[in-house]
């Protein structure tokens, strides 16, 4: 039977690889976390069919998606069946083998971001490496051999503290050391994995610069936010950053759209900034899937960055990424004493009807991050207090 | 071990099944279609589970949730099998047997809304007489017998047409007929079933007052909405009614909340309406689930249908229900001469970056609803334009 076909103005179409009249793709995730299940939510408006690749059947997005595939994204023979009926393979995390992701992208499948630019967010070394050449401010660093080598990286700069970091495997603050001296740097080096010095910025605040863009090359980018950690984890973000110089939110975007170009990422990058006392911008970290700095965007912006990131890597247009709200705060919520979390649930939707809560469906252990709160309005204090009031009272730190 | 607990001050708890801090309760969902699609969407972030039954496994629902049981919910054995493990039972559609819905509650599952309020979302004859009974308006009708019953009825009245419905099983102007005489009224009467005649409201326009109402007596009201019909099908709602006068809406509000409490309703309770010149309203149809004329909330409302709807069912605290925006505006996506809609997708996203896109992942065929847009903004005229623009070019009757 003939098919009736049309070419849309924009020039684009879609692959046609489906029977039916069911044309739309399927997107392969890669990791079953929270970024994963928060993919999904945001691809079922998009009528985009997802499927995931994770380590258990119980992982938070493993719950939620139809079709799951548990397997090892270590084992290159499980991410080509995996692969096997995907339009593009994407991320939940970096930490799929950079010759995996060759080898899959030699077998034909698109690999969004792809393995050239991901080793930017695998490779703390690369990273520096990279952005340096390309003439983006960063911290003072380089690769370290030893204690020793620490001792001298401090004294060719402004001495101790140093911060350590395993170039590859770090997150939420582990791989990551900050020493204060010569006999206080020898534990980052055990892993035996190449570990890279950086001087410890004097940073006033530390802002996230969130652009997603496509294989086309169209690129959008979020309001500069203001990230706030505690113990190394982000605990709260505020967009935009209040206070924020104009001209330097505009640099910072600016920045990471030249770093998405320059690197070629395909999807979300968020660029983690240090905001120095004397008004400069230096990069942080960098990660190219939905971030936790940008949250805030899935009641807070018109497109949510899962929303985006999912559209980047099917070369979609993209939605526009300007908020709904003067403020948005994101909160996340920690695993704190209580295991059951249901009863604060319950007490917090009933304290704050217009508070949107987000679970990860985790278990609850102390420190675990099982959720996060988005709270928005006109007036910065109320939406902050009712982000964090929530995310306490979640977490059992607020019992009132 | 002894787990910690604490009851949280609003009284109330959680039911503490489940082992390991996952306290988070299962929604039994029946029915694969587009409501409870969207109904999975919502429940991801609020952490709770979802189980699907299913006709196939290619039902729109089926293909993003994670737990499906395909089978045929007019069988008690499947449904109480598909029970097993769930907190609550609620529904895509009405067409679960009442007998069976009371077997499921005689085995102690929660049945929500239960079989007594469901019956009057099944049975348009038991509704009138309900409604009647409580003194809530409705078109002038009566259960007729035949075609000579028909013409006795308009002779009552104002004479044809005459509106007949078949009291089970009708939706999207299926089981609905107007018919101007007497040998235009045989018809409605071949299914054996028993049939219910309207005068015919000559209404200025259509409305629907939709409301969500918790086990525990906690309801909201939604904006009222109009809802413009094109073949006996929603095409356009429009968020809040334009031009509506205050008193009216209040009124229509008011009605629906008062029905949602006097038929123990539970979740979400759609009250389509006719609004007649001399400026009255008029029940037309209920229905006790998500509605058309809700989608606009997922974009247009603080907490949408959806979420409302899983925070009933479960008794908890309901989300505020108030608009994000001026004007929202939904057009239903419906089914053209082109089964490929991918490409006018592409399109309507580069032309509309504020454009929000919910497909079903439904197979396209000519007139079958495949998705909608929601638009909003401050202009009415721009917002529907945007909507109507969209919907017409995914539909294919705009071509540029």
């Amino acid at each position: 039977m003939d098919v009736p076909t049309r070419q849309a103005p924009c020039g684009c179409r879609s692959n046609g690889r489906y029977p039916g009249g069911v044309t739309f793709p399927v997107v392969g995730m890669v990791g079953g976390g929270q970024l994963a299940r928060m993919t999904h939510e945001a691809g079922i408006p998009l009528g985009i069919k997802f499927k995931l690749l994770s380590d258990t059947p119980l992982d938070s997005a493993a719950q939620v998606v139809g079709e799951v595939v548990v397997g090892d994204y270590r084992d290159l023979d499980t991410l080509r069946e995996f692969a096997r009926g995907c339009d593009v393979i994407t991320f939940d995390h970096e930490h799929v083998p950079t010759e995996h992701l060759r080898a899959l992208e030699a077998d034909g499948i698109p690999v969004r971001p792809g393995p050239h630019a991901l080793l930017y967010a695998q490779d703390k070394g690369e990273m520096r490496a990279k952005l340096t050449a390309l003439g983006v401010p960063c911290p003072r660093h380089r690769i370290v051999r030893d204690a020793a080598d620490v001792a001298a990286f401090a004294a060719e700069g402004d001495g101790f503290p140093v911060v350590l970091k395993t170039v590859r495997g770090g997150y939420d603050g582990k791989g990551v050391w900050v020493v204060r001296s010569e006999a206080d740097a020898t534990e980052p080096f055990k892993a035996g994995v190449p570990v890279l010095a950086e001087e410890k910025v004097g940073f006033v605040r530390e802002l996230a610069a969130n652009v997603v863009r496509s294989p086309h090359g169209q690129a959008v980018a979020y309001p500069v936010v203001e990230s706030q950690q505690v113990d190394g984890v982000c605990d709260t973000v505020i967009a935009p950053a209040p206070d924020l110089d104009e001209a330097l939110a505009g640099e910072a975007q600016e920045l990471a759209l030249r770093v998405a170009k320059e690197l070629d990422v395909v999807g979300h990058l968020a660029v983690e900034l240090f905001e120095t006392p004397d008004g400069r911008i230096l990069v942080n970290e960098l990660a190219m899937r939905p971030h936790n700095s940008g949250h805030w965007t899935q009641d807070g912006a018109i497109t949510s960055q899962f929303a985006n990131h999912v559209r980047a890597v099917l070369d979609l247009p993209l939605g526009d990424p300007r908020p709904r709200a003067k403020w948005t705060v994101m909160a996340n919520v920690l695993g704190g004493d209580y295991p059951d979390m249901y009863s604060a649930y319950l007490h917090c939707m009933a304290r704050d009807p217009q508070l949107k809560i987000h679970m990860y469906g985790k278990d609850v252990k102390p420190g675990r991050k099982v959720g996060h709160v988005n709270t928005y309005g006109d007036d910065l204090d109320e939406v902050l207090d009712r982000a964090r009031h929530a995310a306490g009272y979640l977490k059992g730190t607020i019992t009132e």
